[in-house]
């Protein structure tokens, strides 16, 4: 079911070249389903990353709330991975992350995905409003307007 | 963020009692959030080898073709935890589960997520209508029809 | 490469049955390597709990130094997994574990393994001692003599 | 527990520049045990890679026999990894390589670690001596002679 579409670097904020372990293929012969959601991670350590230089990813001041993923292609473990990510929306007390993975010759679709994080304090045990710093280097980061939209 | 509700087993079709591994855990502390779709999965392993006991997960029918999930509360390597999963609806080509985890002793919702299978035939990497004889399997295991809402 | 012996549950302290995840197949068809060493810790984690049943394995004054495993033949995900470990020797700052995982039905060898832990205090990042107290409550739980061999 | 040598690039045939994924961390807060394994099969499939460009690990002939690992340091997520593997000798029908994990910045060694591989006939289950092309171009890739050491 590949998308006729080519995805570009252009449409991400950060893309990142991933080569797949052995180890994350399964017995059906390709990657296991589970792993592209650690690829959607692996893609917001490498945001994260390029957006404060000296951030620790054990303390991002967020929880992942929602996943939401479509399977497009099977991608096999010879194959380079493309992970694209780029902020969708900021609300009051949560974020979304929008995300594709592409095969790198071909261009083929393998995932598309959204995340929705919500902003925490770990100590505390409970969500917090977005910080008001954060949101401003998001928005710089992105270059764009990140308000939600009233219709979702 | 616990639901008010206490999940209960007669609401799903198979519930597997699942002790974490260490290895599930991240530096947050808590399980990792891709290791609960790998929990989706040992669910569906489960789930099939009730319907088939003859069945060889490898062999499986069907691809998956989206998960979508909600991480309601973290849960802890010494928490024991349930998985609820049930058939949700069968369509023309394809089917789909919900799922629930729960912590065992305070029935504390830590997961809710369904998925959406393909009938799918490996060797000639195609999509397949619905086999009759696993949609009568699917429906006498479930005991209740299983018919796709029109509105969903 | 089976073992002619038949590895028998009085040969381990701790012996504990493990049904394995799709997600430990690789796509040479059966269990990866990588994760039997993941059994070990499960194997671990197991004795310990049974050890002292108030014990949080995130809080284990131990660190992992060393394992040796020997892969005796390949498990299947259908096939049910019999973990067997026993403390082998204690030290005056170490101690080893000893392990054999077989599949249920035929008593086939799959894994022979030892791993070697050092005592350890997290918070000050350095080895200790054996506490007193740990080695004696070893003893009791292994019910006989681990004073390690003079020439191993 | 770092060693007082610092490793060098020149000691290995093939080195590889990792960066952990956070999923590779457990919740001691540090890179889980098990993952060193996965990491010295990523060395060895960018070794298979580099020997030959048209091969495709899943088809590789042989089967991992044996792993000794000795886990020197703990190692963080934020930390790049240089994963170092080079031959150590090749026997009648098993070969062996030697690795080792070092952080990139410091030279801190991580783990050392040796594997046994034995030459397979995966369709035939059964182990094979080993073939003569692949004896010529493993020879000939480390540029060394490879015979086992009579005294091991």
């Amino acid at each position: 079911m590949p998308a006729a579409r080519r995805p570009t670097q252009a449409e991400y904020t950060v893309v990142h070249e991933l080569v797949p372990r052995f180890r994350d293929t399964d017995a059906m012969g390709h990657i296991n389903n589970a792993v592209y959601i650690t690829y959607l991670e692996v893609a917001r350590q490498i945001y994260w990353a390029r957006l404060d230089r000296r951030a620790d990813y054990r303390r991002v001041p967020f929880i992942l709330a929602n996943v939401a993923c479509d399977f497009r292609s099977e991608a096999l473990v010879n194959e380079v991975l493309m992970l694209g990510i780029r902020l969708d929306w900021i609300g009051t007390k949560s974020f979304a992350f929008v995300y594709e993975i592409w095969e790198k010759t071909s261009g083929r679709t393998v995932v598309e995905a959204t995340t929705v994080q919500v902003c925490y304090d770990y100590e505390a045990k409970r969500t917090l409003p977005m910080p008001g710093p954060l949101r401003k280097a998001l928005e710089s980061f992105e270059g764009r307007d990140l308000a939600r939209p009233v219709f979702p």
